[in-house]
């Protein structure tokens, strides 16, 4: 009888101190692993916090994750470590929520469709019905969710209803509606957001009008996770494009567009991957 | 005899209006111009405004600027034409200000010994002394002007009157003294200075320190053209520079350094170059 | 009765002398237009070759495409012309042929939904059938042509009747068919292919597996204009992105992919503005 | 008494297999080091090839090069490891070749004295003696070492005397003489050399012309290792820039010199802080 071999990742944080690597990996030694891929973080070695992501293989009888987490039980309790096991069979189910604009939601389908994606999708939720036909053509179910003023919180008691037991994580690409605090904290897990960032930042209304007036060369876009404080959460990804003087307001959100689906699409691939360790407002990214 | 061919540039705005093209390249075609170079940016072209960067090479009889200028008048009167030729072989005339750091000095002196930099560096002056032996190496006038809140009014009187009639711009190479708005009104011609940028900004004192702790994966750089409200004048260029959880703040600082050094050489090329036209608060860039 | 504004283009090319912008801009001017963007290039003002794009707006009833030819006609006879003009209402309509990857067909597909697009698809051809869902999906016609060495001038015949008088050029969006020298020659509109390019360059087969063995940090991709010399004709366009070690050849194609989808992208827009003067074995851009 | 802390690197290659993390980092735990870096690659994990580098503290009286390559003697044995050990503050002396053009030199030259290169210019070998006083200004020995077709072998050895057992690696910083397979083979340590780069590539005489003639929208730059075989040693580093149309021979020339020196520093940056791993005919960097 063989004994197939899965993928599987480990996410640590703790405080640093000598001897963690050598810990970690004599027991994943002991269970058989074969390490693919090591990368570790350290604030500060001597009284910083530490932070490490491995990629392995391990005999399938051994990557039971009662099993792995009873292994590793004793160091996480002695280092008082976040300690999070993944086999990467068990793939990661978002909800997508969109409103109008299209651009970040066509490119994770896309991305999705052509096996690029290591993650499914378990849904798309929109407060508007303009995607169903997009959804439909390739069998992802569809809510549309109205959301008003007035309706905001039973709507979204509805939304939490929906993505409960279903999805691990939600990606914003493009909702233009503002999850109250309570949403955040009940969901309780990953929730990614994608927004336009300038050279310096426009903060408010009408961002591309005031980047337009002040004459900015470059557009960029920040994905982050959120938080309850607006728009100021863990930043996953940044890139920026070069725009100049012949650039209209509609130009620039045009390029504004193009970042934006391409930043998000990295941020999730990395979510995705566990490749991303949040350490209070800040994020690792283990590329 | 021969005449020998100049090559010049005209910078020209205005409101827009159908045929200033037309009207401005006939001129130049009978004084017997060859035009190298031309690009023309229009706000709106109904009821904007309209910008024009002409190079040319033209018989050295045709090129003297009191001619120019009369043959110019009539449509600069009529259209209210911001007029301005600049013969190429009149070089513009550099002070550079620093302080301690040298990373733009050290640029900018690089790429004129280089012949890359189409102007000529008339001094520099500095409120410390730690930069006399570089400028002696290349002959460069140096100018020791310390100054402390107490001298400042003195200290500028002094600069200025260094400067005048010697200089035809100010580089402001990491020149960490604040110029005082006297200064600016007293000295007329531009000013360009660089500052380091983030994606989002962080206004005020430290930072990179705060850049640090909010995560930001992106460094960047702006390089404006100096008015009396602080760091808010016309940007001439920006650039920026991936970075990730692994860079500290030194790290994060030679990488400001880096993008700073490069993007203020750019904006002393292009301004060199007679390529930027401010508009407002900001520049078209004719590159 | 108003007289309703187009918006329109035209490119010029010929040998250089002084005077051809004063006097193009003199006709433009005299027909009532009112340029909104003009570029030029002489590549060597005194015996070289000269390069011109104009946009403006025109009366409608100055607009029609005889008027302009006609008025233009005396000086494109006399410094011996290539004169184009396009209204900008009178779309250009592509064919993209692709073969089995459809990550530049999805690309142009989403690019022209979202409005980005300045043209129309007039068909999608494929040697296979994979992508009929995708075009039935947006009613854009579909050809499935199978080709085999044997079929191939059977093929081909059948495909320039199928594109004939219905497309003003051919996007080859990753076509693995090489067309014949023939096929090119009947078409004789404009063709843009995309592939992988690498520093230095891979010629022939496996490139990406030969890139991977030279441990290349830099993958690209160039777009250009087909000629009977393969994959050899004028250049359009190219972007690099950077990988590392940690890059298998199948996460090396897969960042070729991406690139591909972007260059070709560009490609096609410019194309579509009228962007793009050929010169010789080159391009001149002006964007 | 204190034990002070020293900063140190271990690079490891060898066949990959499980344990070998596990093994060394239960090594450094017991010498006391505390890892602030730490990264690994592995070809493939099954039957590949394993490379790792470790950066760490280590109390003082742990730290002598004896005692380390003693205690990791076993496993480099049992395992056929390539092993360095590099203590940090044993810096790398280099010797800069030079030819006439100084861009590359004074790009090191200058990170140099900005405190940023973690190594030591021990001298600069030329076979002109234009950077006599640039060296004098800055304490640096200069050797002027003619050279041509006649006097090649005896300038060689000439040159490998001065560098013996003076210099730890060469830097080939824009040297137009081919070093002889012979020199390369006496001098045994690392040279890296760096040169201009296309998309795609044009090997030979006069490559900006030719580029130029190729319409390419892009310049590029490659640093490598020399080995015997021209240019085609193992790639550190890559890096583009965009050009366009108006860029002339020359200014593709200027733009290739400022990647050339920024490609060329990053290597040098790279190496000497041991980040580079030679594999075959590739590297592995360790960023």
């Amino acid at each position: 009888m063989t004994n197939k071999l899965v993928h599987a990742r480990i996410l640590i944080s703790c405080k640093d101190r000598p001897g963690i690597v050598a810990k970690v990996s004599s027991i994943l030694y002991e269970l058989g692993a074969n390490i693919t891929e090591s990368a570790q973080h350290s604030t500060d070695p001597f009284k910083g916090d530490f932070f490490m992501r491995i990629a392995f293989y391990l005999p399938e009888d051994k990557a039971e994750e009662a099993l792995i987490q009873n292994t590793f039980e004793a160091i996480i309790k002695e280092w008082e470590m976040d300690f999070h096991y993944a086999p990467a069979h068990k793939k990661k189910r978002m909800a997508i929520f969109v409103s109008k604009e299209d651009h970040c939601l066509q490119e994770i389908l896309w991305q999705h469709q052509s096996g690029a994606l290591d993650g499914d999708i378990a849904m798309i939720v929109s407060n508007h019905p303009d995607h169903e036909k997009t959804a439909a053509n390739l069998s992802i179910p569809y809510y549309h969710t109205p959301i008003s003023k007035e309706t905001r919180s039973q709507t979204e008691a509805m939304q939490l209803e929906l993505i409960k037991n279903k999805t691990d994580f939600i990606v914003l690409a493009r909702y233009m509606q503002i999850l109250t605090p309570e949403f955040i904290d009940t969901y309780k897990q990953p929730i990614i957001n994608i927004h336009h960032s300038f050279l310096p930042a426009f903060v408010g209304a009408k961002p591309y009008e005031r980047a337009f007036d002040r004459g900015v060369k470059i557009i960029g876009a920040t994905a982050h996770y959120v938080t309850s404080e607006l728009d100021a959460g863990p930043i996953i990804e940044q890139d920026v494009q070069r725009i100049d003087h012949g650039y209209t307001v509609d130009a620039m959100k045009k390029v504004g567009r193009d970042i934006e689906r391409q930043v998000l699409a990295r941020a999730v691939h990395w979510h995705l991957e566990d490749r991303i360790l949040r350490y209070g407002n800040k994020t690792i990214i283990f590329r």
